[in-house]
Formats: structure tokens, sequence, C-alpha cells
């Protein structure tokens, strides 16, 4: 580790917008033994209350779906330079699974999830923003094709939870938090030239120490 | 020169977006002597035929107020690496002048405007398109606190000539050619995270040679 503390980095963006690609063109490009990677859906809360049934039904779009604070803490100890434990979530049972991955301290904490810019602690730990701003329909044709796909749903159950979380969620919480962005990637996942920008800068951070 | 060819590197925004205090940080952060630097609006038409009086009411935010054909010709001569006359417009009898300014074949041209997406010829000689995008309201703000300030005018003539040209041209052209940019930075020119990116792809596109 350099003297320089951690440089916090997130990627935000609605659902299927390309967050994912680009969190893993950063890890790539920069290399991930550099990067403590903490995504935001691994402290989706354990509902332990619940039966599978009233789980399957919450909203998992929702802020509160997540243990902001836990993440808080976490990002805080790895800018301390201490290992944190990052839980493990079971998306089948929409349960906490036992195991949790270690995550070491590195130069760089790069945070990603559609909610992230939505909690002022969290955003005031981040040092550089970026929103992956994608056409809705885009995202929804994504999100249809790797559900029916990847995940054996079927179109309609599909659209009806788009409609009645995922897009109500996203214009009530997503959409408003790009605000806080400083930098806005178009077009996803594809677009190589913002892509070679972002890991530029990190590369530049990483090497020169220089100031943000 | 390195063996590589120029970099062309587009900066757009609508009016009083912070396009210009981009183009600085550019031009201070890489080395304005690496940089050959064509705003558009150097190239608005030469309105011969036309009296002062008709020329002061043109649409100057019309993409056809300006030479596009001229701008292209420019921009690939630098990248065949000859130099090239930039014309100098005079703002106030709205005419161009006997005088151009020379400018050498760099390692990246910088081109700005507020138009510069809009043709295809244009966009297609970029490699690096970036729009700044800064609310309409903090836009008319500054341009109208700026033209009672440095250009003398008056509350109403400001408002007459954004509702009447400005306001329906961004719409029409600049608005829509958002689409094309690769970044979009927001907030303008205090955004010192995006412009901390942006120059650091520069310094690594020109230190490393490395692919766009």
């Amino acid at each position: 580790m350099s003297e320089q503390r951690p440089i916090v980095f997130g990627v935000a963006g609605g659902t299927a917008s390309g967050k994912t690609t680009i969190a893993r063109n950063i890890l790539r490009g920069v290399g991930a033994e550099r990067i403590a990677y903490l995504p935001h859906d691994a402290y989706y809360r354990d509902n332990l209350h619940m039966s599978l049934e009233e789980r399957a039904h919450q909203n998992y779009d929702h802020p509160r779906s997540l243990e902001n604070k836990l993440l808080v803490k976490h990002i805080k100890s790895l800018l301390r330079e201490e290992p944190v434990h990052v839980p493990v979530y079971d998306f089948t049972l929409h349960r906490r699974t036992d195991e949790t991955v270690l995550v070491e301290p590195s130069p760089i904490i790069l945070v990603d999830g559609i909610l992230i810019f939505t909690r002022r602690k969290l955003r005031e730990l981040m040092d550089v923003k970026i929103f992956v701003d994608t056409a809705s329909d885009v995202r929804f044709i994504r999100r249809l094709k790797r559900d029916i796909e990847e995940r054996g749903r079927s179109l309609e159950s599909v659209v009806e939870q788009y409609l009645l979380t995922v897009r109500p969620m996203h214009m009530k919480f997503v959409e408003p938090s790009k605000q806080f962005a400083d930098v806005i990637i178009p077009h996803g996942g594809e677009n190589t030239v913002a892509m070679a920008m972002v890991v530029s800068r990190l590369r530049e951070l990483l090497t020169h120490n220089s100031e943000i």
C-alpha cells in the first residue's frame, strides 16, 4: 500500500445498464489485485423473520432493502486498511448465507449497485462517482433476455416485476441520484472510449499518487 | 510528432455549459504546445453580401451558420500533419476578418463548439466525444450575466435572443446531438473529478501511444 489513502470509486446506473461490464473492465484494466470490490447487492438484508413466500415478494429495488450501514462500515474499515468480511447473498432463497468473502485493503475500493448514490453517507465516502446511463427500453430488453435465458423466468413475470417495482423505484430513486454523478457514461458496457478514460484515471491515481 | 496519428477530441454542450473552462483545463493539463485547438465559432460564415443589420439578425445557433466543410478540411489537414490557417471572426461586425491563425500539426486536435456533434462528417473524424451537460436554467443564468457584464447587453435583448433562437436551436440540434457523446460531464466547468479523468486519458494517449 502507498501512503495515500485508498480511492473510493462508485459505479451506479439502472438495472441492466452495463454496470457489471464496466466494473469487470476496471478489474481487468487496473488489476483485480489492486481493487477491493464491494457489490451493493451482497448487502441485501437478511429477512430472517419472513417466510420464503413473503421474502420473494419484497421490494428489492428500494434502498431500505439493503444494509447500507454495513456497507458504510466496510468502506470505512478498508479506508483504515483493515480487511472486511463481505456477506454472500443467496438470490434463490432471498437469504444471506452463512458464508462471507474476505476482502483485503487495497488502493482502490470499487462499489457498484443501482442504489449506491441514493444515500448521503455512502456518497460522501466516494471520491469518484460514475453513472452508467443507458436508455430505459434498451435496459428493459437486456433484463428481459437475461431473466428469460439465465433465470428461466417467464415473459409475464419479468414484465410484472418490472412495472410493479423495478420501474417505479428507478424513477423514484435511481434516476434522481444521477444528479450526484461526476461522470455519466452513455451506451453502457459497450462504450470503450469512456471505459478507457475511467481506467486511465485509475491507473494514474495508482501510479502518481496524484490528487483527485 | 509520434508515429501515431493525432487524436481528435471534441467537446460539445449548450451555450454557457462550461465548454471553454474544460477546453482551457485540457490545454493547461496536457500542455498547449501539444494541442491544435480549433474552436468551431472561428468558422462562422462570412456573409459578405448582407448588410450589418441583416448579419446581426442571422440565426447564429443553426449548424448552417458555420462553415463545417472548412473545419472538416482543416481537421483532415492536421491529421496529415499539415498546418492550417484558422479564420478569425469579428463578433461585433459579424464578419470574418482578413487575419488567420496558423495552427501547427500536434498530437491532439481539440475541437469545441455547441454544434460540433450535429454533423456526421465532423463526428466521424473524432476519436473522443465529450458532452458538457449543464442544466438549462444554470446555463441561461450564466449567459445572462456574461452578456450583461461583459458585452453590455440589456436583460430584454438577452431574453429575446435566448427565446427566439438560442433555446429553439438548442432543443432542435444541440440536445439531440448528446446521443453521440462517449462521455457526459455534468455540472460543467466546476467538475474537477471529470476534468481530471479527461486530462488523464489524454496524457496516457500521449505517453503510451496506446489504442483508443
